[in-house]
Order: C-alpha cells, then structure tokens, then sequence
C-alpha cells in the first residue's frame, strides 16, 4: 500500500533526478504567471494505477496546481479516456509532466497486465500474487499496482514471512518425511504466531511432511498440469496451495483449473511495460 | 554513468525494502558458518548490466562475500554462461540473491534491447538514444544499461540542456521565421555555452529558423521517412538531425536509413522486461 | 532482527547526539596516540542484548578500536562477569562509552526483564511475546532483545498482520455471529495468504465465528483466568490463542496454566529500565 | 527542547517504523469517509508531557486530523483526566494512535519521575539535572521531558562542556593540587569562554586546585553526607557544587539538604517506563 | 537555479546547525505571544540574491512568519534601502535572523561582485561566467547568485559536458594536429549530441585541432591579450572563444576587448565576501 | 571540531553536486588502469586547514588512492611547499580534484585569515572568537578552520548558550540596575549550569547589573577603546569582557590592549576568501 511518506520521498527522489537544478527551458520561454489546463489522457485502454503520485508530483513541483478528477486506482479505461485534470502555473505544470507521467504509465502498466492474469482465472477461485520480482526502490509502489489491477500481494519483503526454498531445506538436511515436520515444528516454536511458514515442494512426496507440521502453505513449484491436481487433492484444504513457474497468459487458466488457491507471477513486475499516457492540453 | 554513491545508495535502499528487519528464514534455517559457492547464469542470451550493483549488494550484506569474474559491462553472452561468481556466508548469499538479481535483470533487460536497435541501424550512421521516460529513481542505472548496450544518453534531466518543445515555442510566441530565429539567439544569450538548444520541430519549414539562430540540434517528431530525408538535406550538417515517435525494431531500420544522427526511442527503458538470469550452486 | 543497515544508521543517529561536533574533553585532555584497554563489565546479574550496537559504536568513533570477547545476544551473567574488551586510542574510547552503554544497558534491560517472564511460565507451553509498544526509533533494537531474553515477536507493524480489534469490528458491523464469519471471509479473500488474521475479542461468544471463517488466531483480552481456560478449550486447537492485558510477572504464571499458547506483555518493553553495565580499566 | 525538525523527523521515524507500507487492518476495515472523536485519556495520574509529538504523528497520518485541547508540557493530572481530543478520519485516527501513546506514554514517564524528584527535594535550593544516560535517538526529548517535570537539563552532548572525569585527570597526569590547576588554566586558554568547565572529584582534597583554576563546576561524585556537606562549605560558592551517584527517591532528599546546588539523576531517563494513557472514544 | 527542493534542504540544513535543539534565549525571554515587525534593510549598496532561502528559513522556524516586499533576485540597491519586511511572533523571527542573514550576506554578495565584473565588460560582447570553485555544498545557491548578478553559469558539474583539460589530452596521447582532432571526433561519437565539448588549449597552435572536429568551445588559458585576439581570430566564429586566468576587476575589460565571447572568473565564487545586510525592527 | 561523521557526509554532498552521475571526461579519456602522483601545493603564503576533507574526498571518489605526507591543521607555509602528496587511479584522482581544492582553500582562507588577527592581538592577552557569520552548512568545518587559525569557537549554536541581545532585554522588560539583575538570576534558575549567560551591552550603565547577577560574560558592542578600558576596569575580573563590531585588522591591536580578554570578528568566516592551492603533477 502507498503511504504518505513512501509517496512524498518517492517523489522527491524522482524529482531530484530530473530536475536537479531547475528547468532551464520553461525558466526561459515561459512567462512566470503562465497558467495551463491539461488533462491526462488515455492513449490505450488499461487499468489505472499512481493516481496519488501523478498528484503529488505536480504539487511538490509548484503548489499551486490543483489536479481534480483523478480516476480511482484501480479504475478500466478505454482508449481517449480523460484520466484527470492538471490545472496550474505552465511552468510547474511542464515540469513536472514527465515524472508525472512516468509513475503512471508504469504503474499502470503492471495494472493493466495484471488484470489480464486475473481475467485469465476468472471463474476459478484462484488468486494471482505478486513475487519480490518488483524494480528496486519502488516495490510498495508496483505492489500496489498489482492490487489495482485485482491481485494480491504475497509477503513484502524477507522480513514478514518466513519461505522455506530447497536451499533451506538442504541447509536443515530435511526435505521430507519426518524429519522435515520435525524441523517445521521447531521453526514455528521460535518464530512468532503472525508469521506465515510457506514450504516450498518440488515433488509430492514432501506434503505429508509439511501438513503434519502445520504449514501455512505449499509452494508447488514447476508442478505439472497433473501433479498440481494432486497436490491439491493431497493437501485438501489442510494448508494454502500455490503454484509458481512458467506462468504466462496461455498456461495460467489451465494451472487454476488445477485448484491451486495463489498463483504467483513474477511476470506481473518484471514483465511490465509502461502503458502509453500523455498530457494534452485541455 | 554509475558512481560509488549512486551504487552505495541505490542498493541501500533496495535492501531497505527487501530485508527491512532481517531476513527471517535465512536466520532460522541456515547456520552462522555455512558457506556456499554460486554462480550468477545466464538462462537466455543477452547484453550484461548491473554488474557493480550486483557485487555491492552482496558487500552490504555481508562484507565477507567475494564477488569474482564478474562480466564487464556491455559483455554479450549466450544461454547458460557464467557471468559471475559469488561465494560467501550462505545466510548472506540468499539473502541478498533476490536484490541482487533484480538489479541485473532489469539492467540487462534494458542494454539487451538497446543492443537490438543498435544492430538494426548498424551501417547507417545513426545512433540510438534514450529519453528521460526512465523508471523513478533509477534514472543513472537505465542510463548506465542503456550505454552498455551501445546506445547513447540524450540529456540526463531538465537542468542539463534546453529542449523547446511545442508548448515552449507557443509560451514563446514563435513557431517559425525570424520570430524563432530571435527567440533562439535571445536564449542563448542568457544560457551558458556549454548548454545544448534543441527545438522539436513537427514540419519540415521549422527548420531554416533553428538554423539560422544557431541551434545544436532538431528533433524531428512523427516525421514520415520522406520528410526525415528532406529535412536531414535541408539542414545540412549545420545541426545534428534526430528523429523520434513511432520508433520500433520494425522501423528503426528505415529511419536510419534517412540520414538521421540520433533516433531516440523511449522504449529502450519502458519497454524493456527483465532478462532471465539465475543464481545457481557451484 | 539486527541488520547491518538498522546498526549502522542507529549507532549513526545516537553519534550525532552525543559527539555533534566533536567531544571538547578528550581533544583537550588526551594524548592522540593514547591507547586504552577497558572490560565491559556488569555491574548486576541479568541477560545481555546490544552487542553488535557496542561494537558498531566503538568502530564508528575510531575505526582502530579492537571489540572482542563479546558476550552473545541472550548470554545470561552474574555481576561482576565481563561481558566483552574493548581496545584502542583512549579518545575514541571515551567518546563512544556512554552511548555503547546506553545500547547495551537499554537492550540488557529488555532481555533480562523478558527473560523473568519466560522463566515464569517455563513447562506450561506458553510464549512471551512483545507488542507495539515500544519506544520510538528503536523497535528492531528491542524486538531483538525480547528473542534475546526468550520472548518471541510479535507483528512487527501495522503492515504485516491485521489485528481486528474492537473498533474495527464495530466498523465492520459484525462483532460475532454469522456476519462476523462473513467479515472475515471476505477478508481473507482480498489479503495475501501469508498475512496472519487475529481477531481480539472480549468474550466467549464472539470465538465461533472467528474458528467457523478460519482466523490465524484470537486474542483473548482481559479475560478471567476462568473464562480464559474455557475459550482454550472452544478453539481446541484451530486457531492460536493469546492472552492479554493485566499481565505481570504476578499473574502470568497463572495465565500461562489455562493453555493459551501467547501471551504477549507490553511491559516488555515499556515497562523495562536500564540494566547497569561499566566499563572498566583492563 | 524540541524544534520543529526534531518533531517533523522522529514522528517520520517512528511512523516509518510502524507503518511501513500501510496499515493494512484499517485500510479493509473502516470506510474512507468515516470519522473518529477520541479523546487522550490518563489512565493513572502524573505529569503531562509529548503534546507536540502527539499532534505531529495525528497530523502526518492525516492532515485532516484536529488535535485540540492538549495539555500544556509540564501539566500535573489526575487519573481519568483528558489531556487532548483528537478527531479525524478513522482510518488515520487508528493507525496514529499507537504511535502517539507510545511518544506520549514515555514522556509524560519521564516528567512524572523527574517532578517527584524535585518534590523531594523542594526548599532546599537544589536542582535536579538529567544526565547522558538517555535512550539513542531521542535525546533532545528525553531532556525536553525533564524539564516539563520541573528538572534541569545538564549538558546536551560531549560537544557542549568539558567535563574532566577520573580517565582525563590521570591522562592529564593531574589529579589535585598546583598540577590540576595549572592543568584547567591551560585548558580554559584553549576552549571558548562560553564552554563550562565541570571536574569530577573524588576526594576533598581535589577541591581547592579546581577552584584555584577557576573552573565552573564541581562533580562530587559518590560523596558521603558528611563530605558532601564539608565540599559544599570548603566551596563557598565560588563554583557550582554537584552531587551524584546513588542518588533515588530515597536518598535525594538527604543529599540535597547539604547544600549542593545541582543534583544530577540517571534515573530520570534510564530508570523511567512508561505512563498509562489511553485513546478513548470520545 | 533554485528548486523548491533545493531551498527546502538547504535551510533546514542550516538551521539544524544553528538551532539544533532550540533557541535558549528566545525560549527564556521572549513571550510565546510577542509579535515582531522587522525590515531587511541594506547596510552598504549591491545586487540583492537569496530571497527565497531568506522566506524559507523564516517560514520553518515558524510557518505564521509573514515575509512581504522581498527584493527580487538581481535587484540594484542603495545602502539603506529595505529589501523585504518580516513579520512574525518575536520567538521566531530572532530565531531565524542569523541564519536568514547568513544566506542573503553570502548570496548578495556574489551577486553584487558578479555585477562588477559584468559592467567592467559592457559593450564588448563578452559574457561572465562562473567556474565549479564554489563553496562545498551550496553550488546551487552560488550559481543561482551568479546570474543574478548578471553572469552566466558554467557548467554545473562534471556530469554534464566535457572539458578536455591539459591532463586528459596527455592520456589521450593528443594534444595538437591530426591527432588531438581523431580523439575528439571519437569522444563525440561516445558522447550524446547535447553534451558540449570544451578543450582547454594553452598555445595557438592547437585550435586548428579543435575547430576540425567540431568541438564546441576553446578554453584559452592564461593567453596573452595578443594571443587572445590572435585567437579569437582563428576561430572565427566556429567555436565559442573562452578566456580564463589571471582574470581580476583591473584585467578584464582588456580581456573582453580582444572579441572573446565567455570569461571564466573563479573569482565570482571563490572570491567573494559576505555584504553587509542587517535585520532592523520596523 | 571535525567529526568522523561531519567529514564523511560533508564530502557526500560536495561530490554528489560536483560528480552527481560520473565524470564524463575521465570516463571517456582516461584509462582504467592509469596511474597519478600528484602534490598539493600552496601557490602563496598561509596556514593550513582541510586537510581530512581532502582525503577523504580522493578516498571517496576512489578507495585506492592514497593521501600521504599531509601537513597538520594550522601549519603556516610558505609560496611553493607541498602540503600533501595524492597517489591513485588517475581517473579518481582528477575527479576528486576541484571538490578536494575547494574544501581546502576556502578552510585555509579562513585559517590564514584568523592567524592575521591572531598575529595582531598578540602579547596582549586577547583572544580573536569567531561569530555564527559562518557559511550555512558548513560551520563546523569553518569553527574548526578558526582553530586551526589560532582563534577560539564562541558558541557554536543558539542551543549551547544563552547570550542576551537588545532585542531580548527590551522583552524582558529590563536593560540595567535591579531589574536585569533579577531577569538574569531568574534566567540562571531555569538552565543548567553548564550554560553559560553572556549579556550584550551597548553602555557602562549596565555592567554593575550583570556582574551582580554572576553573568558569565559581558559584550560590550561597538565601545570607544577608552569605554572598553573603562569597562574593563568595572568588570574586574568578574565576567569575561568580550568586544566586538568594527573589528578589522586595523582596529583589532588597539582593541586587545584595552584588556578585553575575547575579541570577536564576523570576518573571520563571512569575510574569507579562498587562497590559492594547487594540484600538480609530481
């Protein structure tokens, strides 16, 4: 989710890279009480994220501005769709239209992507999540995009929950059978009670283990068509069942007809393209 | 380019997000003094970037990981090649895998397919630069990805040069003829002389008045191939011809073939996904 | 948890408030090549936490300074034990002690006063857990020293669980019963599955809906010991079951013996005073 | 005291801290529109202090929030006075909340302590000063809050005052008599005449050398009575006479009969915990 | 130029140093009431700089500081003469004063220097122009001072255009002829098309080098009034002639005299000293 | 004084305004492995100041270079010595140069300038204390070039010290006799007492009343020399007599032999300039 502080210093940070020392054209050809209406516009249809960015951007540039009508996150459009309306002094409005817009056109382009997974599902009860996969130093940013666009957010970060990959379970010399319950349960003994423990499993024969330990979920990962139905019929309800890997438009609706409750897509993120949004003159 | 702060900084921040308070899984599952041996693969053929935020990822971490053969930046590889070494305290290594990986896929994202307009304007003469539509914050290392494909960088922001745009020569009350001749020579006489003017022109009869005040450069915006060529005659040399909008791998080819010096393509950085690229036991 | 970025900007922050510009005394009074050899010694029986905070502040002043012996986070001592050396030029020393005590002296005290709690409950099941309640600016320092003195963590912030407490409830409209089942449902639909959902509630009746829409846990406040045995036994297992409120080192023995599996004490926290720790001429 | 950037940025801090990226239970929970009156409940009596923290964390949530009626820093109340209301949107009023206890609960501690120290040693002319022994990071409220409670702040950080201790006597290689003096002389030639200079003694016999030099204060640290009143007489007023060391609630009293002018109290910030307020619903 | 960002950091960095934790005598002397109306008033004549750093400081010392009447950047005075008005509770306004005065004194008289060298060179053309022999910290500020006073800015850091000085042509193994035009021809091609190239010369006969490969500007480097004219000739308008050393308010006139078209005076920045401003109650 | 801390970030800002996205000349003309010996070199007489700030700089830009042979804060030099020697990559070497010179220059301007003043007064037992008239952001390194220069720090900062201006007595209702006696004695009843109180004076008139008050000190403000000498003579000993306005090296000889023991002089900092250093090959 987006915050106060993470949009002010997201901003700031944005800012600073692109207008360091002031903008030496509008400083030069634009007349200081020069006043512009312009609106943002759809060039393609899409789902919309970064609203409160585009918002902010004007405003730290120059106060004055006012932006109003500022589609909902989360809100379809069509193409010629007005997004909102940026009315202010020409020479903060200019300025600061290019980071504006380059919070919004990626934004909404991980938006746009994920509610083409979600559509892909629809119907399934499955869920699509997001992964850490995110572009360094904006995560909470592309996170909530993902939510915009009708997915859901998996852990933020290595601190909020705990993802137990074959490197650990190698490392805890236990990769099924009792001894991975036993190490499970030991882990649950220390760890807090709000912490979720996800055991990621490559083969069927270490579910057992993780369900006699009380694991939050499974991560069944590279599973077959097939062994994903399985898995799923082994687990029963018993803990949360997520599939992962080579998931992409053509292979996502078969993989939720499996059962599976999440399917995370690292796609979603790093396969995003920004979704193409201008500034007109209004 | 990248510099020891922007290095230091970007990571800081990136691990900020990633292990707010630690990783959780790592602490409880891997001993103190396990070390593991891995390698940086490629899982599909490209162009390397990232390398220097890739090796102070795993410093920050934990200052004993030694980062070694590490492929220089701009390095072309195919599938499966080792692009690096990393072995160090195990906890520290998959913590700061994830970061780490991050920052070289989206960096050789971007420098892969710089390097594929580069090679579709190969023998022509031309040279493809980025633009400021560059994810926020991270403007230096898409720059920085963007020159190791073989690219080139267009002004890093608003403060660095002067690009007069449509809005900028209405604000100016002079779009062409000896209006915008004296509007040019009035503004360079208020900037430095290390200050590039550029004009975006949209028609082919802009051009005799950014000549005649002396311009650095014409960005011809949306212009049809024909009218590139024209405009590349009419000017001559006298000031350095660029070409934008409409840019793709289909067309860039062709638009070289005008006699442009510079095609800017903003897809370079927003149209880029990232590379798949792995961390592997040695 | 510690990260080496949380010590550094802490130690960096308690620095700049105590040696703003330089510390007058030592510059005025102590030759620079002065060394010093001093013990870290305690000065009362108890549990040790800061260490990494110790260490990081003698470095920060004067890189030369030697930290060895330190005791490990969660060693229990006697008084007079040394608990770690500290070497080097005698100004960096002097400058950096009173700030390296306040770390240990403040986290000592956190761990030795949780580990009085855990020792109380000790052979019932239960855990020690801390809340919010912590002081500004240094919540990772004290959560660490709860696991530390044996505690456990709780959520570590508003972003990593959700906690319904009573004026959520109210908000929601559904403070037990069928629709308070159908609240939950709905938003376990809309977080990620490793998002923990506790529900405080303040009687019995309320325990179904929560067990019946599948909550992580409940947290029973200011229950009877009565009352709390007799929810112990209504979730039997499908749901974590905490105590709250009222807690002390009195009464949480008996708390403990009705079953619940948490129970979490703000008093870890708020209520702990410094232990006393010197440093002494070797 | 507190400035307006001391305030801006810990609120920054602790809100970073405890709602990283949202609040995720309010944000599911309570509809954008609604609105909260709570008001700032003392839930056992003491002195009032944290005001400014407490509107600052309200209004950085939500600027909307109305912070009104906050008791004056230094107010003394009684159990079940309201000491603020705070009316806002819900969702901001909740997630602020805890924050806003926590800076309010230990402040108000902190004066509640420091004005019982100073009741106890009323008419007889001393001042009771804090000392460095504050938690890291929140120094400058830490002191703040003494003197709300009727205390004297001591130096702020080493940067401030000289303060010759055991260490930098024998550094000096001047312990008493014409070596100390001339040792202090040299000194006071060196350092601004704006900066105190304190000697800790041990000993009567230190006395005459530090007011021979003409130093600003002396420390008599761990005195007996007895010798506390000899130093007070052997003084004379020609220096500021401190007292310290196994000083409590006990013991104050006796201390400060003997006429030393400044009585200086770790306790007051590294003994102190937190006092129970609370936000009720108004 | 100045930014809102830029000035918002600046003068809270400076008032963290002056008002770290508070204005002791204010705090102790003048009523929280106490209204101040005061004038910013010339105490020798100039060119005025600093304004807004001026509002700004007094506006974050207390947001109800009213500032009206501020001189504009550039502004010609006389000693005397009131260059803005501030009004605010009498706490703040004392408390802002110094720092306020601290950036006008530093900013004005820049720009009052910068003036001197600009008139000593009207009527010839040549333009004044600052160099990066700023104060560490407030280039901005300094350049910004620069052209209010009538001078033009340099470039602002090494990131932005290129200057081939003595040592870069000796790694280059090219310091005249064929050689030297090789080299900058294939820098161009490295470089984007809006960043200038600057060669420092230090002889005549390596102009013919520079001016064959296009490059945008000679740096004539402590060259004789001859030699300069001699220069200026050869160049004929091909490249921006720039004369730098030995430049002072006795020499430059000639310098101007000799058709050079930039002087480069480090002077501006690193040779100026506060002007006298005072604060006056109105 | 310089701190670790001061030094480190101080050199941050300098070279994230000097070198914000790399040097482009070094990058693209000299080459990775090219090695540099240079020395620092004084081109006219002065005293020293700066020197960790110039390797901290080079160490910054480049962690291999080596800074060597540096010559101590305060060392009076002649026209051509060498005051250091810097040895590293060539590329890192000529980065750091301008940001290394301009810190070093403008602290022993201000070095050489203090020693002038130093010089003036000597044998006269007066001491030459700067002012708050310092450069923003960079106080502490100016006091500490003060010190290096032979003259004292006064206060560092309005939290440090009280010192009691017109505009403060004029509130307290009480310019001389009993009335600025009690305000004084209240005054010292309500801060600590390592603060020091010095009173500004502008007549003879109000002396009796801050020495019967115990002030510290006693500024006596633009006083003929035979009201300095009269002053001195009331004063006694009693209060340090400080003097200040119209202070210039001119003045300042016949001002020390009044008997003040602290002149005090705005231009040691704002009327600095930078003297001449250079880095040249070795």
């Amino acid at each position: 989710m987006l915050t106060p502080a993470i949009i002010t210093e997201t901003v700031q940070r944005a800012l600073a890279e692109d207008v360091p020392w002031g903008d030496l054209t509008v400083q030069l050809t634009i007349a200081e009480q020069a006043w512009l209406d312009t609106e943002l516009t759809a060039r393609e249809p899409g789902v919309f994220a970064g609203g409160p960015l585009v918002a902010e951007t004007f405003r730290q540039v120059d106060a004055r501005t006012e932006v109003s009508g500022l589609a909902a996150e989360g809100h379809r459009f069509e193409r010629g769709e007005v997004l909102g309306r940026i009315s202010g002094p020409a020479r903060g409005v200019l300025t600061a239209e290019r980071v504006a817009l380059n919070f919004a056109q990626r934004l909404s382009g991980i938006a746009t992507l994920t509610s083409k997974y979600v559509e892909a599902v629809a119907g399934n009860g499955a869920s699509i999540a997001d992964t850490r996969k995110t572009t360094p130093g904006i995560r909470a940013l592309e996170k909530h995009a993902v939510m915009a666009g009708g997915g859901k957010n998996h852990r933020f970060s290595l601190s909020d929950a705990i993802m137990l990959k074959d490197n650990h379970l190698v490392a805890l010399g236990a990769t099924e059978g009792p001894a991975l319950t036993r190490a499970i349960v030991q882990l649950k003994q220390r760890v807090g009670h709000t912490t979720a423990i996800i055991v990621e499993v490559d083969r069927l024969t270490q579910l057992g283990a993780v369900l006699d330990a009380g694991g939050t979920g499974v991560l069944l990962d590279n599973f077959s068509l097939d062994d994903l139905r399985e898995g799923v019929r082994l687990v029963a309800g018993r803990a949360v069942c997520e599939a992962s890997g080579g998931v992409n438009l053509d292979t996502v609706g078969a993989i939720a007809e499996t059962g599976v409750q999440v399917i995370s897509v690292g796609r979603l993120t790093h396969g995003a393209v920004a979704l193409d949004l201008g500034l007109d003159a209004a």
